[in-house]
């Protein structure tokens, strides 16, 4: 596959990921929705659906959609460190354009809402208990259960050009979805499950430049969080997988 | 396949989608059910195993059920141009008799509603904040996630008369089952997600037909968008399928 | 497969049924329980899963465990009459049998709860609004979706002595678990969707059998409506589907 | 495979299952975080996706991480007796080690939250009506719905070693994460559905040795109901699925 075919795969999975995710999100939080108040499970299906959709869309490519399991894969031998860095910017601009399309979806709702200053955890994660390098960890945690899973799950062989093979029904990317449901579910409480740089990134820079009517900060002074911690947990499942006894 | 055999099973099955689609909405919406009140997820999930229960019964015709994924087959070369006004007719007319026997089996709690004036929701989508551009734009795009997915699934092989084969398997269409409930949960918010025009057209005739108790206006109004925005989505999602670099 | 072998499969699925399927609407309706006021979504997964669990342990005999879905394929030509007493049998005793487990796994609950004549629901269903022939319209079309869409199901394939199969995967059924799950979210608003003989019968005469603390009325003046229902509603999917256009 | 491979493995796996488990009672429970007081359903999918996330992973061993179900296996005839012991010995240790990552995870929220004495329930079961008798007949009963259907499962064909195969697929473990949550929402209302002494008794020993703020007590006392009663569902799902008939 050539590299201008990864980055348009990957861009688009990608792009489906955070118009799908940061509009559960859109829904569940602003006024004048039919989902308003919908609930942390509601969140956690919109977003590992998201991932279903979006990682179905970026077969072709092996389904990364996250600098994460990029890196991942990289460190445990299974993609060549020189497509490492078109996988990366295909995820964070494709990251960027879903949050745009999805403040379109949503523009009328957010010239509605009753309190635009608190809209940027529609497009970025952010912790409940402020604490660098907690927040740290439990982004690492998080993240290592994520790639740790692909990287061993029974349906991820790898195939032709060091990409893994999910099957090639359907239904074969429920299984990451239903994983992130899960983490979502148990892991996300501290600090909203970003477990992907370009998924906080990409519209955490979209909400910096969108007109959005009555906006907040972008809250860059946390920006790094969600990047370094996935990128970390991302690396230790793929060398932790390396270390694994024979079956 | 014969045209008439298109059309039964297309209308089976379009109308099985909106026999359940609007019924859990109804049970949402009316006072005397037992799922009154049961959020926006229930919704969701009301509508995406409707989406289901629909394709499955359709699939001799390639499950379309919808006038917007057979738009975009036929915009993406799939299907031949001449097939397309059979499929459309059946659907249109399947999502009517869908509606009709729903409003069966919740005859007596519209009979028994508290506020009989405000049930066409349980047909026919509607728009919480009304803006006919953004209404569209938000239509358009839930529905081009939805055919795209479609076009692009790794399952979604084409078999004979250009029909899609999406696998064999009983669970073969929870796929987009799951994308529904995606799209319903994270695209929802704004317009209610019709996604498809004859989901809203045909119940939106059957509630202006039915002797529903007390009821309020067809809105026929804003009955173009969700008919414009899924075509249009649908035809977007074709036409960009067919750009794709080659893997 | 022996008239015994059948008996026991058949006694054992549905036993497992009921036992989910009561646990859950015990679990949401008792007062000291971990889910209580859980919601209508809650009681639909519950149902759901209890009907993946209970058709995957009677996968030999074709899962029917639902005299409904007995009938449907008799009169659908894929089960000999003869056979379908040794079904309904296995069904109805099994079913009273998962209710009476279902009791004792939640003894302490009902010797606690606050209104101890209220549990009749936790065991058979009842309307929301009482009209014996619109309640029963609602069962026949609820069941009408499930037994249609099993006998047109693309994994439906007819196999040995006339017994379909679903296919060989552990998760086979979980089609069937979702238009389950369909069926309550969309159709189970006013009756609380028996579409099931053995269900609905089974555990209400556990109810009027078993030393239930403070226990009111088993409420025998309904009992018909949802055997007859879901037998007509069975019934009559088994005629359509002979009666469509071959694909 | 050799007995270190065995270890590791399950250890990995059951260490994931309570990490997962652990952490969406975690999120309901404490005051500080986005999934607070989430609500059971939730709590049901949080753990039914921890199964499936810990399945996947001890894949290679026959994913049992649950002595209930090494247990039911040997009894069945499936393991070797000899085996058992590093089974086991591997999930109490994963349990424990999955449990210190999830306070790990919530360490901020442990640290805020606002009722920090009744926190156990993160780690360990406990009844809502306490009778050791009955509280241990429900632990059996849930128990061996889980067992029974992994030992009765289609797709739980018996591979190497007596070790039982799910199938290759990335999927492959979903059913038993569909049973899992079934177990929950029907049979967990009475003692938080323990169903396995790994997850209870590795748990609660993580609480009772972590400087968990403002801890309260393990409760020991009731330690021996989620033990002995899941060893003996578990024996008595192996025993029947002997006794069945040939199918």
């Amino acid at each position: 596959m050539t590299a201008g075919a990864i980055f348009v795969f990957e861009l688009l999975g990608t792009a489906t990921l955070t118009l799908l995710g940061c509009g559960v999100v859109a829904n569940v939080t602003l006024s004048r929705t039919l989902g308003n108040n919908g609930g942390w499970l509601l969140v956690n299906f919109g977003w590992g659906f998201a991932v279903f959709a979006g990682a179905s869309i970026a077969a072709p490519t092996g389904a990364h959609i996250n600098p994460a399991v990029t890196i991942g894969m990289a460190v445990n031998g299974q993609l060549e460190w020189s497509q490492v860095p078109i996988y990366l910017s295909a995820q964070v601009i494709g990251g960027l354009l879903g949050a745009v399309v999805c403040w379109m979806a949503y523009k009328l709702q957010f010239d509605t809402h009753d309190d635009p200053a608190n809209t940027l955890g529609i497009f970025a994660t952010g912790p409940t208990v402020r604490n660098g390098t907690w927040n740290l960890v439990t982004e690492i945690i998080g993240t290592f259960v994520l790639v740790f899973w692909i990287l061993l799950s029974p349906g991820a062989s790898t195939g032709a050009n060091g990409i893994p093979d999910f099957g090639n029904a359907a239904l074969g990317y429920a299984g990451v979805a239903f994983i992130v449901i899960g983490i979502g579910s148990s892991l996300g409480g501290p600090t909203g499950y970003a477990i992907n740089p370009a998924r906080d990134l990409g519209p955490r820079i979209a909400y910096a430049l969108l007109p959005i009517r009555g906006k907040g900060t972008a809250d860059w002074g946390y920006a790094w969080v969600p990047i370094v911690g996935p990128i970390l947990g991302g690396a230790l499942a793929g060398a932790l997988a390396l270390a694994l006894p024979a079956t």
